[in-house]
Formats: C-alpha cells, sequence, structure tokens
C-alpha cells in the first residue's frame, strides 16, 4: 500500500508530492519548521495528512527539546484552512506539556493510527451509502496520500471497486496544482481502478450528460451548519450535480468538523501564490506581470450536499443537527 | 488594432494563435486544405473567425481552379461544432458555382465585413444592457483574435472600458489550450484593461463570493430554441451565475444561429484528442498512457442565459421566441 508518511527514528520521511507522478523522492525531515516548510510548498498536503503530519512535528520539536508551543504555532500558520492541522498539533502540544516528547510522539502515533481507522470506517459507510454506483465523479485528490490509510472520499472509491460495481472514476485535473491529474490517476493506476482525466471546466457538461452516477469529494474544512470548505473547484461540481440530480456525497474525518465556526461564511479561504496560476512545471501560461487571484478552497452549502460521509456514520440531510448527533 | 486574419494577393495571412503570446508567428495559407489544417489545430480559432477563414479558404480553392464544392466539405469537416464556418464556406461555395474565383473573393470579403460590423454593433447594445457594471467574468476568448473587428464578448469588454465603467475583467485560464490566459490576458493588457487571470475552478466560488457583477461569454453555436454551445466550462459559470443572482450573458453574431437545430441536445460535441489534457504547454501532467475525455463544448440551456446579444439586437428572455425575431 502506498505510504505517504513515516516516522521513524526521530524523522518524518514523507513522499514528496510536488515530485510525483514522475519522481518518488522521499524527504527526511528532522524538525517542526521543516514540517511546516513540506507542508505550506505542499510536499505534504490532503487535510487529514497534514494534520497528522503537524502532530509529528510537535513531537520532533519535543524531541530536540524545543518548546511545543512555539513549533505549534510554526505548523498552525502553514496553511490556514484546514482544521485537522491546528486540532493535531494542540493536542500533541498539550500532551507535551505534562509527559515531555515521549508522550508527545506517542500522541502522534495516536493520531495517525486514528486516521488510519477513521479511513476504513469512512470507506464502509461511503461504499454503503453509494451502492451499486457504476460511474463516480471525483475532484482533487483524496486517496492515500491525501490521508493515512486508503484515503477519505478516494477509499470509498477504492472500496466500491473492491465490492465489484464500479466501471469508472472520472477525475478532474484540479489547476493550479493539478493534484488530480499528478496524484488521484496515479494512485487509481496503482489501485487498478479504471479511469479517465478531465480538465475542470469540463466536469459540469459531462454531469449534465449523465456521464457520471454520483460525485464524492473529500473536505478542508465543515463548519457546524454542514458548509463545507474544499479544494476550489467543488462547489461548481455541486451545483452540477443539484442540476442532474445525482448524488453529491463528501467524506472526511470528524476532525474536519470544526464545531467553533458556525457556517461557511466563517471559514477564511487561503489565498495562494499567483504564480501558480501563471505557469506549471516552468510553462508559462501568460505573461509574467499578470495579476492572478488563486484562491485554494471554495466554500459548498449544506444545501447541495447529499451526505457527508465521516468514520462515526452519515450525515444526511446535512445539517447543524444531523452534524452534531456524529460527534461525541 | 489586433488583426488575427488578412487576405492579400492570393494568400490567406493568420497570425498563428497557437503561438501566443510568447512569439506573434504570422501563417501564409495558400489553399483551402492549408486553412483546414490551420482551422484544426487551432491556429485560427473563434467561431466568428473560422467562419471568416472558410470563407477565404474556398476562394483559394476556386483562385487555384479546384473544385469549391470540395474544398467547402474539407473546411466544414475540420471543426463540427461551430455552424459559421459551414455558413460562410457554403456561401463562398454557393457564389462561386455562377461567378467564379473573383465572385469568391469578393464573397469572402464580404462575410468578413459583415462580421466587423457585427462586432461593433453587437458592443453597443451589449454595453448598453450591462451599462453601469464595474466587474466581469469571461471564459475562453471571444476577442478580435475570435472575431473580426474588436470580437464578440470581448468587444462588449472593451466598450465597457471605453464607456469608463469597467473596473476589472477576470478572466478564466480555459483548459485545455488555455485560450483564456494565453490570449484573453494578451488582448486585455494591449487593450490596457485592467484584469487578473484564475483558473477555471476558481469561477464558481468568486462568483458565489460577489466578486464580479456579470458574467460574459461568447458562442459557437446557438440552437433555435437559444440553448448555446460554447467553450467547455461555459455551463458552470452559468450555473454558478444564476445562482448568484447575477446576468449571464452570451455575445454572437446572428450567424452563429443555427435554425436548423431545435434545441443543445442535436448539437454534436466536438471532442478532441486526450492529449491535450494529458500536457500543459508541453509539461506533462499525468502518465502518458492516462485515458482522458476532452469534450471542447458544453451546452448551456437557454434558461440559465439572461440575455443573448446579437449585431441585429438582444434578446431577453432568450427562447424562441425571441431569438426568432432577431433573425431576418
Amino acid at each position: 500500500m502506498l505510504q505517504a508518511l513515516r516516522f521513524e527514528r526521530e524523522a518524518l520521511f514523507a513522499l514528496d508530492q510536488t515530485q510525483l507522478p514522475e519522481r518518488e523522492i522521499v524527504l527526511e525531515l528532522r524538525s517542526a519548521a521543516e514540517v511546516a516548510e513540506a507542508i505550506k510548498r505542499l510536499s505534504i498536503r490532503g487535510a487529514p495528512m497534514i494534520g497528522v503530519a503537524a502532530g509529528y512535528g510537535v513531537a520532533l520539536a519535543c524531541l530536540a527539546g524545543e518548546p511545543a508551543a512555539d513549533a505549534c504555532e510554526l505548523l498552525v500558520a502553514a496553511r490556514p484552512t484546514a482544521v485537522n492541522l491546528a486540532h493535531a498539533a494542540r493536542r500533541v502540544r498539550d500532551v507535551a506539556l505534562d509527559g515531555g516528547a515521549a508522550a508527545a510522539v506517542a500522541e502522534a502515533v495516536a493520531i495517525e493510527a486514528e486516521e488510519v481507522a477513521a479511513s476504513d470506517a469512512s470507506a464502509s459507510f461511503g461504499a454503503d451509502l453509494l451502492a451499486g454506483v457504476r460511474t463516480v465523479m471525483t475532484h482533487c485528490n483524496t486517496g492515500a496520500l491525501a490521508a493515512p490509510g486508503r484515503g477519505c472520499a478516494l477509499s470509498v472509491v477504492a472500496e466500491l471497486a473492491q465490492r465489484g460495481s464500479l466501471e469508472r472514476v472520472t477525475a478532474t485535473e484540479t489547476r493550479p496544482l493539478l493534484q488530480g491529474a499528478r496524484l488521484t490517476v496515479y494512485e487509481l493506476a496503482r489501485l487498478g481502478i479504471p479511469h479517465e482525466l478531465i480538465v475542470d471546466g469540463a466536469a459540469a457538461g459531462l454531469i449534465a450528460r449523465g456521464h457520471v452516477e454520483a460525485v464524492i469529494v473529500g473536505c478542508d474544512r465543515v463548519a457546524a451548519n454542514g458548509d463545507v470548505a474544499n479544494k476550489v473547484g467543488t462547489y461548481g461540481l455541486a451545483l452540477a450535480a443539484r442540476e442532474a440530480g445525482i448524488p453529491f456525497v463528501v467524506v472526511g474525518p470528524t476532525s474536519t468538523i470544526d464545531r467553533s465556526c458556525d457556517s461557511g461564511s466563517e471559514i477564511e479561504i487561503e489565498e495562494r501564490d499567483g504564480s501558480e496560476v501563471r505557469s506549471f512545471r516552468g510553462a508559462a501560461t501568460c505573461a509574467v506581470e499578470t495579476v492572478c487571484r488563486n484562491p485554494a478552497f471554495d466554500v459548498t452549502p449544506a444545501s447541495l450536499i447529499t451526505a457527508l460521509v465521516t468514520e462515526r456514520g452519515v450525515a444526511r440531510p446535512v445539517s447543524g443537527e444531523t452534524i452534531a448527533a456524529l460527534l461525541p
């Protein structure tokens, strides 16, 4: 199985996702600062995965005798939208205050184990929900590279394939950083699941033409009312799915639910550098002086989401009540 | 002013749009086959522009003493979705049957002049319709590179800028061939109109956040009932505009209206080669064996379109009746 992260002998080894699919390079990260930097440049990405990495980042600081609080702050600032990152970093920091480095490492390991279990449970709930579905569309990368275990939304896809109904996955390329083209296609090929790649702009028209029976995506943050922040482009897929009358399913561990955030309008949307839009791997798309707007996420209102699949069960319809019922 | 096509001394000179914005290379096309090839590989593109080019293509065949009917067939087959191409090629062919090469050339020149006049008239109608609008989003390229004169949708944008209300144009990059990033940004910079570039997936979320006051696009074919085929990605913008309650305006000369086509479901959607999706200006995005689906267009139903702006006036609401009223 694909392993994106591995903690061993006081270092976090991370498959550099910016280099995939051409090069499988493993980074050796030895400090919280190195982990934060890897998260920032998307060498490590995916909401659950950056949470786990941030936990290990705080543990690395503790092992080096550095203040856990400073490491936590540094890691939380690396990417503002995903809530898992802050949750995990603070959890390890709080444990370290009493228990020191050994407790911090144990807590980070526990967070990873929880996410692996969450991935399996979500896969099962999601595949039950979408039983018999033959064709799905997915956005960005939500597989084993994005979340420990088999991933989040892609774990459901893998489970559907394993149960035998799935005939084809349509993956959007997901500009600007092409996580769909580079990472999801790479994972689907490794899993032996039939798939095809499309540009992001082709998704809505294909959905309208009945090309897929369901759309399934991950999430970076879920507000208390069920509004979902996810990779930019998600909201457009949700509009198209509703118009076509097909399910639009969001998958994510409950660690992505932010109870302190009432609705999607309160979610801070990370704006990334315009250079990501102006080029890809050295290939320019426009003049270098072109002004670009580059929001990394968008918000899909709960009303457009058919179901939210978590490791604790399915919220359907998606509302403040059904989400609260999933939380401990 | 930017001139994408020029007919002179038995040749059609065309600015190679696949090379923009880096290189301004002018192709010298001396036969219908060369024109058809240039249209197919998108060196010449934009529904009105390929219509004009096809007219000149048939004229070139006549000048070379070749059968106009064969040239017409070749050109019509170059791209199946735009109806202007077939209209213009057949118009020149029909004139050539009686009048020979000289009449064919004159007809092609007349078609171009009509499109220039249509561009100016549409610009004026569109700017009246959107009077006072400060921010617009546009898709693909619909300027002087896509249609003779100032273009179609971008002629309205240019007119709004000239009248003084326009503060910012948001251009989508328009994967896979990046006509927005490469061509629209190039044209807007030449025109001195403030603009920004976004990835296609960012459009719907920005529309939802109130980032623009209107969306304005061109069209490749309009069915008799007002359904519009346009560059893939258009339909998603229309859904987002309706949801946000902002105008979604389509601009095109009446030559793009296909009276023989009852509705959008009858429009043939061109599927282009997957290699356009697999690479990004020469940089690979995924493994070369990846299967890609690459529809060049999608269909936006008339019900999502606030107004159709033509050189003969504005259809609003867009319906079979309002469109028929615009036609001679």
